[in-house]
């Protein structure tokens, strides 16, 4: 059988890295594939690999559009413009793609799987989520003898770096940001990473798979860790928790409920010892039970192989549907709106005066929220200190309400910080 | 396209489980795939759920027989008789097979990929190892584009749950086997579970599809966990570590190693807090780093849900080699021996006398091992009391040397135990 022909487009990290992985000549890869063309921005910057033996294509469309490559690898990024003209002219003349693109997938994935369902050529992208760890497939063939009724992720690796780093040098989230940036951990323009549209676009990808539905990416409630505290931080490890951003699918009888937001996780939660950079993503599916997977979540390595897995899975004839199932397959279950019971973490900066913390107690004991922990920071130089407690089980709704009468008590110096406590680990054992 | 006709041979737990997936009308199970005829010993016992639907078969041979069926799926067990009778029927005659069977393939695995190969029939074995977890796709697919150098799991949950459970209750090996028998979590015949011969089975398919070599079992070094102790699980506790049955996989440049032993991990190792009867993989691949996957290891849900996502990948026609690659492209490195260099946990009984510490540093001293941690357990009213000692990093021979000759000091009342520390957990973040 002829090899499979590969053009790659985007040649940063990951485009190099898969550049590298031909270079090194990994059998199961090799064996059946053939890297003919690359194209990047920049044809003269050194990108650690030498690249003289493959054709160089200026224009991606144009390498996209070329008859004579089978694969095209969409390495390029963004959700729109070049990428999206890119995937969207080779599967409509039948190749096949392989991208890393979460956005353009979370935004367009129904499109992209009607035109590859339509010319015949696969669309896989186990890069686009979770690095090097396979979510993707797990998802898509793992857990296809299950019904999945909630996946919950760590899946931004810059935001598990920074509050890592946050808990371990006891510094601000703004310092850590900073040195991130620096040390290229973090983009110039932190927001798509920190303000969890990232994780955003992954988890509506996951939770299309999950659950056999359209992947719904306006649906997602997104919140960042931007408001997340040194003291947050530091109160949360004295109550025995450890703050994370977490991705949340989950399939109810009311519908489909998706939200990115930093939460605290007790410590034998399975995703509360997930580090630094790495990802995760625990799977609650009957009647498998609950797994987890964990690994490198972002970097040249894992993502490259990441891809060179899809490349292996097209060359031996084993790709499916994008989303595991035929786009006609795919429900659109109803929007559900969260029913959001549970333990809450509330963060007040307080003007240090007596009576302060009555007046508080009795707002909160006004919308009948009991209260179970209570942490208030000793007076420094600053004119406000921080009080901190958590909420026996109750709505968040007289939370909210509560939050808002204390914030008319004239009391607070900011806005009252409200994080959930993510819901115990599964007990496990027989 | 008609449906895949489906047989299972074998009525257990998993099989049931898989009978009630069928009866519950899973989707992408029963959208392509009929099971039409089962077979068991037994056609009178009561299994919780309607079987009228399916033609019985008394002789699973004769099942795998049948032209009638497409895929035979062998739910028995055993790596000789019966089991392997039919599953080389199936295959002989092109039928597909899915099995649980993980003695059979450790020991005949490459006979029967020969089998499949030759005759065109699929063998898929999800279920064989981790119950639920999907270790063998993970292998087979999500690393494929990647060198694996090492593979180190928790494979046998009825060993994890007892050593859990000895942690958790203070209770003796014995003490805790016989509760797990009660209860129906160990067999009556222990033997293949805690002698780590079910674990081996498993760590031989592991190994095979993660190195691309053939299934080897008889290479595997086998040690149980009959006799760790109370004594070894709280002094390890008290030095910082948990003591687990450890299945470990290494592809070093001289050949394959393969273990199976009791080792101390530290709590940051991503294998430490994977506890009850949960299994976990950890897979060290290049350029992917490590992965780690957990989840339910045995049990109905699990295992059936393993059976059904194989019966699946038949029916969408994605299933490749059994392991991996052609069995021609399947090596048989040299068997290594390892290194056994690292740092060692020692129990000693001694008799409590004077002058008898100083007599078993000496004899480590003289073999030059440095110790690092040194704990004596008060004397209670058994003639001898535990010495708990652990090593530097040193060569395992030194350490046996000086072991023996502290036996020759006559001051033990039995055997010393040697287990390993397992090397660190690989450090996380950029």
């Amino acid at each position: 059988m002829a090899k499979l022909r590969v053009g790659i487009a985007g040649l940063g990290t990951v485009g190099a890295g898969v550049v590298k992985l031909f270079a090194g000549g990994h059998a199961r890869l090799c064996d059946k594939l053939d890297l003919v063309a690359v194209s990047a921005r920049d044809r003269t910057r050194s990108r650690g690999v030498d690249l003289s033996a493959y054709r160089w294509v200026d224009d991606p469309v144009a390498l996209a559009a070329d008859p004579s490559i089978d694969i095209f690898v969409e390495l390029m990024g963004g959700a729109e413009g070049t990428a999206k003209a890119a995937v969207e002219t080779a599967l409509s003349r039948g190749a096949h793609v392989v991208t890393a693109n979460k956005a353009l997938l979370a935004l367009h994935g129904a499109r992209l799987a009607q035109l590859s369902e339509k010319h015949g050529g696969k669309l896989l992208f186990e890069a686009a989520v979770g690095g090097g760890v396979p979510m993707v497939k797990a998802l898509k063939e793992a857990v296809a003898g299950c019904r999945a009724h909630a996946v919950t992720g760590i899946l931004n690796g810059t935001c598990n770096y920074i509050l890592t780093e946050m808990e371990a040098s006891g510094r601000s989230f703004a310092d850590v940001l900073a040195e991130a940036q620096r040390l290229g951990y973090a983009e110039a323009d932190p927001t798509t990473d920190v303000g969890g549209f990232d994780a955003a676009h992954k988890l509506t990808i996951l939770s299309a798979i999950a659950f056999g539905t359209l992947p719904d990416y306006d649906h997602v409630r997104i919140e960042g860790i931007e408001r997340v505290s040194r003291t947050d931080i530091q109160m949360a490890g004295k109550l025995g928790y450890r703050i994370k951003l977490i991705a949340k699918g989950a399939l109810t009888e009311q519908g489909v409920e998706m939200h990115v937001r930093p939460a605290l996780l007790a410590l034998d939660h399975p995703l509360a010892n997930v580090n630094g950079s790495l990802n995760a993503l625990v799977v609650d599916a009957e009647p498998a039970g609950q797994l987890t997977f964990i690994g490198r979540g972002a970097g040249e390595g894992p993502t490259a192989a990441s891809v060179a897995s899809d490349l292996i899975e097209l060359a031996e004839g084993r790709a499916g549907y994008p989303f595991a199932r035929p786009l006609a397959q795919l429900a659109s279950p109803p929007r559900a709106t969260p029913a959001e019971r549970g333990r809450y973490y509330v963060r007040l900066m307080v003007i240090d005066r007596p009576g302060v913390v009555a007046a508080i107690s009795d707002r909160l004991a006004h919308e009948q929220i009991s209260i179970e922990s209570f942490l208030q920071m000793p007076a420094g130089e600053e004119p406000a200190v921080p009080i901190v407690l958590t909420t026996q089980a109750c709505a968040r709704a007289p939370v909210e309400a509560a939050l808002k009468a204390i914030q008319a008590l004239d009391v607070t110096t900011e806005a009252p910080y409200l994080m959930p406590v993510e819901q115990p680990a599964v007990r496990f054992g027989r």
